[in-house]
């Protein structure tokens, strides 16, 4: 497989655009996307567990029963959620979107971002839609992919390519997320798509093993969203053998597809609010994969860990003591701790007690914008990843007064 | 039961002291606090469940095997945890604490408060022990709250009155907490005195119905510390017929062990690291108490609820994000909330969806430093109240830089 520029009108057949309709009251910023496929698409999704819902969710949910889509509508600056009339105005916006590209209200999946419980104001969506949909394009993925930021300093997309049974085949992305993350089985906005040949069960298999190790294993604030959301169409164009079963096209599939959500989990992760780094953690020897993962996830999610790595301080005892309340049966007794950058490498725990380091070193180390922690239990071969970021004075300030 | 001035020195036949003993480099901060009771005390207490816990909480659990003790030393600026000669400090602590007061090893209580995984440095303790157990007085409380203050800016201390049979019994109790602290079953540190006469399982009865519903309700920024321990003396000065059993009189002890613990852990959570305000949450109508429990628990953890709070904003839809991701079977659809203070009250949500509410008003009523959440789940009896403080720059700014 190989990284290609553009992010989800890559794949063969996709158009999309992004434009500013008036959700947000500031005009400079995007708040309309859509994809749209030329083909009728294999279709799957995973979704927030946060048990408040976004009504997007309820609709796209049922609009997915059947496995298939063509479009995909998504707005920022409202989540049309815990509203009474959010079912009505979210099946709105596939009406909208169906009559404006000509296709069924149930090909469509909606999604929308923002802030929660206010309602949505339909007229500029109605208006935006109209305007938007004769406007996609082959290279109208960046406008998209900037159409569903909303405390996102950077935008986030990707593509790829592999060769699957002698066809070349490509897998676009893109994502939002900045807050409000800690998902628990999807998360934030993850839009992928791909024009390879496969079965929606398969693809759904392929979305579900990616998101567990990548979208779920990224926490900037420990807050899971109401309405996360990762979804994925295939509409087959890059005319493959269709990949009905496991195999190792299904593999090579699978392999991009989660290549892919790990760049998305890592951008999403380094650009959350107010971050100066991206965090990784790496365990290993743990008794299980599972308790791998919630310790990874218990240390990136610590808001005295957190403010350490932004005061690029090496304090370790953080680590150890968020590993300490992590839930689950394992032994303290051999914890390896150590951490690292591009800079280098500093031990700063063996058999669960401090080990003597140069503080300048581990300053200079931790002050990059990329950092691990690696944590090796000694007990087991459990392994995970997991990614989050520093908590900085910009977190509270973007919180403080997110709405007005 | 009527509140008194004065802390864990208010009841009969207790003594305390607190003073710069050189752990902490910052001369004007005192850092070795000591309580003596003139005789023998039952005594109990609760610690951390933290997997990672310090070196003095396994002393201590050692040294109240018999339900006895009749002192109590703790250091701050030194956690005295994740070190390879934890034990062997802990344990010395108490041996040159009781040689100072004539006592027995095991009937001293040790706790430490401060950085983890750093060598507890013995001497200044050594000189400090020498130098303050000839200056503990009836009057000393005050000192020794100060003493245990690590990032706290406030001491906390207080101290109540009660008949029990006959006997005016008076209870005292000094605590400290500001930051690492979401208690899992004790937490951060309590001690409390008593000249009640009561047997040690009475005793512990008390202690863990008090902290149940107090000191593990406070969650200051979702870290469960290595260190937390509540303790009760109880030296049976007040001469009231003791109390061996459940009754009235147990009724009457408990209830004021619970307010003490209230108190306390209002002041801690108000005095959360860099906090402004203090963040009551109440929780009624839920399936069970648990289940209430937890609700309330995460809301007030809730870093984007945190912010929100910080910039007085209304920002509802975070806390009906922070109830759907609680873990437990309830449903979501008949929430209720209001937010409150000394200046009112608004209702931001009904039946699960937004209320329309002045803004200003709102504004107002959260600018005060003490604000109440109020959600009521309508499908149940379960109640449950938690505490907590906003989450500010100045949490950022204590935590980024802690150990230099």
């Amino acid at each position: 497989m190989h990284k290609i520029t553009g992010g989800v009108t890559a794949p063969k057949g996709f158009l999309a655009g992004g434009i500013h309709c008036g959700v947000r009251a500031n005009q400079t910023k995007k708040d309309l996307a859509i994809i749209y496929s030329q083909k009728n698409c294999a279709a799957a999704a995973v979704y927030t567990q946060n048990k408040v819902f976004g009504a997007p969710i309820t609709v796209t949910k049922n609009n997915l029963a059947n496995g298939m889509a063509q479009a995909l509508v998504c707005n920022s600056g409202n989540a049309n959620t815990c509203n009474a009339d959010g079912i009505e105005k979210a099946e709105a916006m596939c009406v909208l979107t169906a009559n404006a590209l000509g296709l069924a209200p149930e090909d469509i999946l909606v999604a929308s971002t923002g802030v929660i419980g206010q309602i949505l104001p339909l007229e500029p969506i109605e208006k935006g839609i109209r305007e938007l949909s004769p406007l996609l394009t082959a290279t109208g993925g960046e406008d998209a992919a900037r159409a569903i930021m909303t405390t996102d300093t950077k935008k986030k997309e990707e593509a790829y390519e592999i060769s699957i049974g002698g066809k070349i085949v490509t897998i676009g992305a893109m994502a939002k997320g900045s807050g409000m993350i800690h998902p628990n089985m999807a998360t934030m906005l993850g839009f992928l798509t791909t024009d390879c040949a496969i079965t929606t069960p398969m693809l759904q298999k392929a979305l579900k093993l990616a998101v567990d190790d990548t979208f779920n294993m990224v926490s900037v604030d420990g807050d899971t969203s109401t309405n996360d959301m990762v979804s994925i169409m295939a509409n087959a164009m890059a005319e493959n053998p269709i990949i009905d079963q496991d195999g190792s096209d299904f593999d090579a599939f699978a392999s991009v597809v989660k290549e892919i959500c790990t760049s998305m989990s890592k951008q999403i992760a380094g650009d959350g609010e107010g971050a100066t780094k991206l965090i990784e953690c790496n365990v290993t020897g743990a008794p299980s994969i599972p308790l791998a993962k919630s310790i990874a996830k218990t240390i990136i999610t610590s808001s005295l860990t957190k403010t350490a790595m932004f005061g690029a301080d090496a304090n370790w005892g953080r680590v150890l003591c968020a590993i300490g309340y992590t839930e689950g049966d394992f032994s303290v007794d051999g914890i390896y701790v150590d951490m690292a950058s591009a800079k280098g490498k500093i031990v700063v725990c063996e058999n669960g007690a401090g080990v003597p380091f140069d503080e300048d070193t581990a300053k200079n180390i931790l002050l990059e914008e990329e950092v691990q922690i690696n944590v090796n239990l000694n007990q087991g071969n459990g392994t995970a990843t997991a990614w989050g970021c520093d908590l900085t004075y910009d977190y509270v300030k973007i919180n403080g007064d997110y709405r007005t």
